[in-house]
């Protein structure tokens, strides 16, 4: 027997009851049922993205969504600013240049964070940049960035802000309206603890100007005909039932609980994975800005980081990440996002003292356990 | 109490085992039981589309992979062809000119079928058409087009034919090889029996020349990429797991109970269907190429057809669609995709044959009953 713990920064575990409540008979889309469905999700959405503005679903994984952001707000030939400080960083940069959007990139170091100073440099630098493209956190290196500043930074300025908050969302502080984000993707997968196929856009008054008058083409992801059908708790086109009506039921779990004490939740077992990773005598390969969603761990030197996957998987039913592009084997990454409470925090780190072990390096056993106890249960 | 029965065009009921197995506890997308799974959808999708191709899967509804059709084939300033017989033609000419596609309208009366001869004109009259844009059947009027034919016209000549198979896949004969069909798309909420949420494409030899050559921008939807993963037995992003795991059930279904006899399933159902329509003194709206997935069908004068819609719903708990766009009011669709039985026929006239008779249209009672049976149980 071997149970299956997921700690992977997305798909994240999602809780039974969600399961069952998308095992229900399918009911249709024009349907008055499923009108007061979506009535019901708008709100929640409003509520988890700190928001007055209408939160747009479509069925596709967050990806399409950020694809959405680009075609949605720019116009050929603009110029955009791509804050890249790892992989995902990379993708916002990759979308611009499929739509033939010039881009300049401020490159960080992954693991590092951005400075604000260091973006505003830029924007006086290419005075025609019309969007600045970031991510909330990195899910590829566990780095936060400032969204807080930034937007305070950019409120003012002929430019808007895009931020992909895919692995944020629900997770770590996230306040869309008081921070000036203008349009903020988030997806399913994440700490929303549902099966990946959903993904959100949430679009400020400053946004919607920008979408106004963008001329790139557009189709599945329209974000004007998308929010005039929400208007009326219509979908545009067909929309994935079944999973958004598991969305509605842990909308209602998340509001029930309080987001606040859900953000808080987050930072104790973050907090916990990261005492308990240091008690072991390794190293956080974040060097700041660290994200509360996300734990991710420089592997010791002479191991093999795919060795350490690997075994946790076949041997304790545990998967955690390993590094996507150049970090590949070199760190591994330990998602609290979602459906993940204190018990399945002292699972992961008792596995992976064990794995550790087996590989060759020493942890005395219990140590990280300790360190994680101290904080989670006094 | 009131039990739900579905018999809209997509969402279509989806078989309970099928619920249950989507239902599981997630894995995750880069998992090797996932690997696995994507291996033997592939092969599924395969045996349902009739190619030896791979047929690629995106998160997504239909539309997104029409767009996907689009934005992979042609390149900014080309030439379409769009057969338009209904709102689904409709939209293959938004999603061309939504991208900077000239489209040639080919305009059918709704309910009336296209002739190969007529395509032929027009392509010899524009000899710069780069692509034919076509549904297998209309949803919207329930016509089927003659792609065997279409296709053996159009495989010699510097053309591709793209066709929007969405409700046609798995319900009625569609040979994708055989018939030269370069460019096919399906989607998971029809004959597939699945929710919402999945869309799927099937590319020619052909059709990849066109998409080699393409310089229209995509990202999220880019089959060159898609197919690379898919080789791999990957998906090139998050993958829709839950639907997934639902699709490989239904395929497994499909595959034992042989794509032959769903075909005659649906034939059979159709052919009741419509034979109760007859007997009840009803019209079929569709004039040609009467489809087997769907039942189409003239509103009598003096009723309003949305009121047919709202007591089937409201007071027998089934809900059938009714007309789009310019048909609103003007006839009702019945659906016999997917996950449909003799007896959900017999429910769906009975409550017909009550409905009308309480909206003023007489219908001696069990008429329609009768000639469904004769056909069914003989």
């Amino acid at each position: 027997m071997l149970k299956n713990h997921l700690f992977t920064p997305g798909p994240t575990p999602v809780p039974p009851r969600t399961l069952l409540a998308m095992a229900s008979p399918i009911i249709h889309h024009r349907s008055p049922e499923f009108s007061q469905i979506l009535a019901e999700v708008k709100e929640g959405l409003k509520y988890v993205f700190q928001t007055n503005n209408d939160v747009l679903l479509f069925a596709s994984t967050g990806t399409g969504a950020m694809e959405g952001a680009v075609a949605n707000a720019l116009s050929p030939g603009e110029k955009a600013l791509v804050v890249r400080g790892g992989k995902f960083g990379e993708r916002w940069a990759e979308i611009c240049k499929a739509y033939g959007i010039e881009t300049i990139n401020l490159d960080i170091e992954w693991g590092r964070c951005v400075k604000v100073e260091k973006i505003l440099e830029y924007l006086i630098k290419y005075n025609d940049i019309k969007a600045v493209f970031i991510q909330a956190h990195e899910t590829s290196t566990g780095v936060k960035f400032p969204l807080k500043e930034i937007g305070e930074a950019l409120k003012d300025r002929d430019v808007i802000l895009v931020v992909d908050a895919i692995s944020a969302l629900g997770a770590i502080e996230l306040l869309v309206d008081d921070w000036h984000l203008d349009i903020v993707v988030g997806a399913s997968q994440k700490a929303l603890m549902l099966p990946p196929g959903l993904s959100f856009v949430s679009i400020s008054e400053k946004g919607w100007k920008w979408i106004e008058r963008s001329k790139l083409p557009k189709y599945y992801f329209d974000f004007k005909k998308e929010a005039d059908a929400l208007k009326r708790n219509q979908p545009a086109y067909t929309s994935a039932v079944s999973l958004v009506i598991g969305l509605l039921e842990n909308l209602r779990y998340i509001k029930k609980r309080g987001l606040k004490n859900i953000i808080e939740h987050h930072k104790r077992l973050s907090e916990a994975t990261k005492s308990a990773i240091k008690a072991m005598g390794l190293n956080l390969f974040t060097k700041e800005g660290l994200s509360e969603a996300i734990t991710v761990v420089e592997v010791p030197p002479g191991i093999d980081g795919k060795e350490i996957v690997r075994l946790l998987k076949e041997e304790y039913g545990i998967m955690i990440a390993g590094g996507q592009g150049r970090l590949k084997g070199k760190i591994f990454r330990i998602s609290h996002m979602g459906y993940v409470d204190e018990n399945d925090i002292i699972v992961v780190i008792s596995a992976l003292e064990a794995v550790l072990n087996k590989l060759g390096y020493h942890v005395k056993k219990g140590v990280g356990i300790k360190a994680a106890q101290d904080i989670l249960f006094h």
